[in-house]
């Protein structure tokens, strides 16, 4: 390990972190004291702590007509996309092209009420189409719905809600020396999945109802995501009257068209470009790079009341099930990485040195 | 400090991380806690506390008086060097040459009395040579003598003066939950340098009686330390018949001359060499990389009863001055590191694209 002429030193890197690290998750007995928690801050390595969150009030009581009784017809932000795919890596057909290209796909953010928002979700999770019955119990168009703005979401658009977690995971805080940055609600269902991507946070991730299955792969894989440059874009409602005209813009089902972000004053090709993972762990022969191969991915399906530590800049895909309510919900803290020390400048390296190679 | 397809990646590592982190050691006001310890673990980041260790029995009691009483005439393994090169990238001149390469000169060891040894470093540290008496108060040819035995010596060599100070330092104990690997005793004086080097250990390092100068630099700087493959070379006491004959090997002053190490079995060039910074932060236009001027050492120097916490995989360069008796007395805890985590593999493939350079 130590003498390396030979070898290519990616796969080196990767090989030598796969040696000396698990690609199982540890699981803890219970929440770490924050001494312990440190230490894992310190390796930069995940565990997991089964049912820690299991007497929250939010666990306890966050059933779908509790939920609705609570915030009635409040609107909240609500991301919609044909196929749940928020924010991931999408194929769009330009109207008068045969090709497509990768871009990055953000959701049509919609104000929507809450009540009948839930409803959308679980409709769709309980009742799914048939071929008598095209769009489920739907009255629209197909399309999937995830309350998922990361803009420390619990604490203002649903800060009724607040009051059912703690303010703050006591050891993270204790050990960080600091309060979240975030805390976030996600509420969606089977149909969404959160594309592969990482965080400058230290992430601790609570499931509520419903489960989430998450692949996870340490920052030493930058070299093996396939990180692209992506041209924004974003999903909108089609317009009816153009509706039948200029294609659907790679937008496919649901009411929704895929439309490329406008320069911001530079014309429509000026938008700066989202450097994105465009390799999928569940997908692994498309997209590789030459490294993609090494990777050991660790996964771990959260349950009601688990809790997971996501350390900063592991990548993270995320994809979920439903509670026989027909909804997944989880919270989790972001807290601020620590930016001093060597992991941040040396991810940077590694970014460097495999963008040399490409 | 995203994007870099620019920059050559190891200038943008080195100079990303001096962005981020201080050259200025930080000082605590008192030793820190397991939890504020491990934060400094987790960021490989040094410190200081000065005086915590004023009060130890080894502070107050270590002259040199008490300590030739308490070990008399005890032998004790001492090496041996001509200029306080122990461990030392080191010029060396075959005999039948005149050129010279540098090469990894071990000291000669020998055990010696113990009270003769301190005497020794006093005599030449308060007595040093004039023009009247060239080797001051020596009666041999000047030499340097350093205690310096990196092998647990005050567990096992110096057990009788293992009370006098704490078994452990009980924040890094608690925090890394484990014993020293090694508690080490060095005794010298200023004569002494050990060369710029890393360890794999988290290293607690305690002075008790002289000073000494610690240069340090972060694990990122291997590419600026030129490290090189050095033929392995130790000094021998010159025997009396040979002296005249066949030239110095190298080894100047002192009745020691630098002999290279034979190799086992494989022919007198079979040794193995031993990768080593031959770049000296405190000489930076000799043996510098392109990488060397970027550099920004930490310096510290540490005073009776002052306590450093020199993290992992740091560079270091150790001077020393003597206390008012003539003697510069440590110890320190070197603790296993953690080789789980990115730092290690990452460190390694710092050297292996830095080597690609070459
Ligand atoms: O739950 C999800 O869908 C994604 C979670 C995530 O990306 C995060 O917590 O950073
Ligand atoms: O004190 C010295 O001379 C060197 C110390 C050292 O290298 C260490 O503590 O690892």
């Amino acid at each position: 390990m130590e003498d390396s002429h030979v070898q290519d030193p990616i796969a080196e890197l990767i090989t030598n972190y796969n040696e000396l690290n698990s690609s199982f998750i540890e699981e803890l007995d219970e929440e770490p004291s924050a001494l312990e928690f440190m230490r894992f801050v310190a390796r930069n390595t995940p565990f997991v702590v089964r049912g820690a969150a299991a007497d929250w009030q939010a666990t306890q009581t966050w059933t779908v007509d509790y939920l609705k009784d609570f915030l009635g017809d409040e609107l909240v932000n609500v991301a919609v996309t044909p196929f749940g795919n928020a924010d991931a890596p999408t194929l769009y057909t330009p109207p008068s092209s045969d090709t497509s290209t990768l871009v990055f796909a953000k959701p049509h953010e919609e104000p929507q009420p809450f009540s009948s928002f839930l409803t959308y979700l679980t409709t769709q999770e309980l009742q799914p189409p048939s071929p008598n019955n095209p769009h489920g119990q739907q009255e629209e168009e197909e399309e999937v719905r995830y309350a998922q703005t990361q803009n420390d979401n619990l604490r203002h658009e649903y800060a009724a809600l607040l009051a059912h977690v703690p303010r703050t995971i006591p050891w993270a805080r204790l050990a960080l020396a600091r309060d979240p940055d975030a805390v976030n609600l996600w509420i969606g269902n089977a149909r969404s999945v959160t594309a592969l991507h990482r965080d400058n946070y230290e992430n601790v991730y609570v499931q509520v109802a419903g489960r989430k299955h998450f692949v996870l792969l340490p920052p030493v894989c930058q070299p093996c995501v396939a990180e692209r440059g992506l041209r924004p874009a974003h999903y909108r409602r089609r317009r009816r009257a153009s509706s039948a005209g200029d294609g659907d813009g790679g937008g496919g089902g649901g009411g929704l068209e895929l439309v490329l972000d406008e320069g911001g004053g530079e014309g429509e090709e000026g938008q700066e470009e989202v450097p994105f993972a465009v390799w999928d762990p569940d997908r692994p022969a498309e997209n590789a790079t030459r490294y993609s191969a090494l990777v050991q991915p660790m996964r771990v399906t959260l349950n009601p009341g688990d809790m997971l530590y996501l350390p900063c800049m592991w990548y993270h895909k995320v994809s979920q099930s439903c509670s026989p309510e027909g909804v997944c919900i989880a919270v989790n803290y972001w807290y601020d990485m620590d930016f001093t020390g060597p992991l941040y400048p040396l991810s940077t390296f590694v970014r460097s040195v495999s963008n040399e190679k490409k």
